[in-house]
């Protein structure tokens, strides 16, 4: 736990840089002591805890020298994005680092993004570890939600429509341009590479989504691999628009095949894809001019057949792509790859 | 989250070592979604849930090559300690690793110490995140707790007196050992080094203090320095009879100077170290004999004395130590030092 009061040094440097976070009326106990204390009794949640944890190395999941702000940004936004595609509401979360050194400049501007977000959704930081080593951070996050009500990869039913929250590929597309696999003009760069640097956890998104969607995930490994958990999970396949699935308007102007390498495979986006029910469309539409958030329809759940493969995937003609292609689309992304 | 499916690989890897774990009754949803979720509506909680986080380090917090059962034992019982501190019953954890690559041998043997662990206490791992990277591991442990009830660090009281379990400095010892800062019939060594490899959460202890202490703290620092962030929270000051801390016997054997460096100064020992007033002598000495645990008071909680130390330490004699000798034990514990 981060502890307080030795002279110089961690404590201090933790007291400085992370006690200013706003709490959350369900922290008890904050830091400061062997542990946190929360209260699990919110409105929403009878006493249910959903929890997430996510990890990001340096030169791993961000290059070294990183923008330290869009760094915390990022670091808290990767774990309120699975709060969301659970439909959970953030309480309160940890944060456990490894750093080189304690470098104030960097740990000042490290907080102030990590606590910027965290107030946006009233998230508390209630306790953590700071340690000397190479660079990364671990962060775990507690939301409240009620279990008969989350949206479960488990629990897509066929038929489903199957929806995308914004758009999708521009952190891919970024990186690309990054590593020089593609070019792009520099003045359309810093768009993309906001997507990349500084993802939108959709929270508001996941909470209303309850009662409308059957199940969730959120894309952080690629739109097609992270869909395939629910299929997988849920025993049952999909058919897949690709032309439909929606992109930038940079993204938009790239070539069909690179547009659908982004789309599909990227992963990094951090938006929502879910199923709901066809009968829940019009309630959807509706949801997206509330939340003034796109929300588009990119195909639907079928039933599983034996030894086909878990997605069919269907271009802008309706027909099904060739097998070769189709089949380096649905390759998985793998950490260790 | 630990996601599951994909062929081979990170998800598979996870799948095969990680999912043997026994859960818990207060896990709703396990292993494989956005997030776990677990209830707080545990007997002794209210809903309330204790939380802590440790990242351990290679070559910070334990040596290359460390034998990895018993690293997979260390990281869980460094952070059960922190709930036992507080008072609060184990239901479960996340596990984020950052390995440089996932060696099924280390896998197996980290997998099977750590979950042994787990099993001892019913904690489920309910989730985590695998990724590459230089091994650094991160836990978060959750109990329930009645915050009522829990040993707090702001809560020792004047008079109460300051009790440690088992005995401390053997970590400290062994480390110095390795580290050929003093040296140690190579017999006797596995039995020191076995308590800075493998130690034991006082997770019972903690339980069974609610109601007989008032606050308490982990030694995982350094004795004086984790009873000083007691005294700090709860405005007091302290008298220590500095030759009264238990040490083993391998220690007890060693130089006056040396056993107090490792008693008093040695971290990673996770002994619970607490006060309690002179009341409930009799029975804290009754808990120590059902549970079969050495429990010694070795000093008493005082008021603040303004311009005071923290800590006047006391010898075998009665006297004050001299003022540098003194300062000498009173310094800190800093990661980044």
């Amino acid at each position: 736990m981060i502890k307080p009061s030795a002279p110089l040094g961690e404590f201090d440097l933790i007291q400085r840089y992370f006690q200013k976070a706003r709490t959350n009326e369900n922290v008890l106990l904050g830091i400061g002591d062997d542990c946190a204390i929360i209260s699990c009794n919110a409105k929403n949640s009878d006493g249910q805890l959903a929890i997430s944890t996510d990890m990001l190395v340096e030169g791993r999941h961000f290059l070294p020298g990183a923008n330290p702000r869009l760094l915390g940004h990022k670091c808290l936004a990767v774990n309120l994005s699975d709060l969301a595609a659970m439909g959970a509401k953030p309480i309160a979360f940890t944060l456990a680092i490894a750093l080189p050194s304690p470098n104030p400049e960097w740990l000042s501007e490290f907080s102030a993004g990590l606590l910027a977000l965290a107030d946006e959704h009233q998230c508390a930081l209630v306790g953590g570890d700071t340690t000397a080593g190479p660079l990364t951070i671990s962060i775990t996050v507690f939301g409240s939600v009620d279990p008969n009500k989350a949206l479960r990869r488990s629990n897509a039913k066929v038929d489903d429509e199957i929806w995308v929250s914004h758009t999708v590929g521009d952190a891919r597309f970024a990186l690309g341009v990054l590593r020089q696999e593609w070019s792009l003009d520099p003045s359309k760069l810093s768009l993309v590479e906001h997507r990349m640097h500084a993802p939108t956890p959709r929270v508001a998104l996941g909470q209303r989504l309850l009662g409308l969607a059957h199940a969730a995930v959120d894309v952080s490994d690629g739109l097609l691999g992270d869909l395939s958990h629910i299929l997988q999970l849920s025993d049952l396949h999909a058919e897949i628009h690709i032309d439909d699935v929606p992109a930038s308007d940079t993204l938009q102007h790239q070539s069909l095949e690179l547009k659908r390498l982004c789309t599909l495979m990227g992963g990094d986006d951090y938006e929502l894809c879910f199923t709901a029910p066809p009968e829940n469309r019009s309630a959807i539409e509706q949801l997206s001019k509330e939340l003034n958030l796109q929300l588009t329809r990119i195909g639907k759940v079928t039933p599983k057949i034996l030894g086909g493969n878990v997605l069919r995937l269907i271009d802008a003609d309706g027909h099904d792509l060739p097998k070769e292609l189709s089949q380096q689309y649905l390759k998985s992304f793998d950490h260790f790859k």
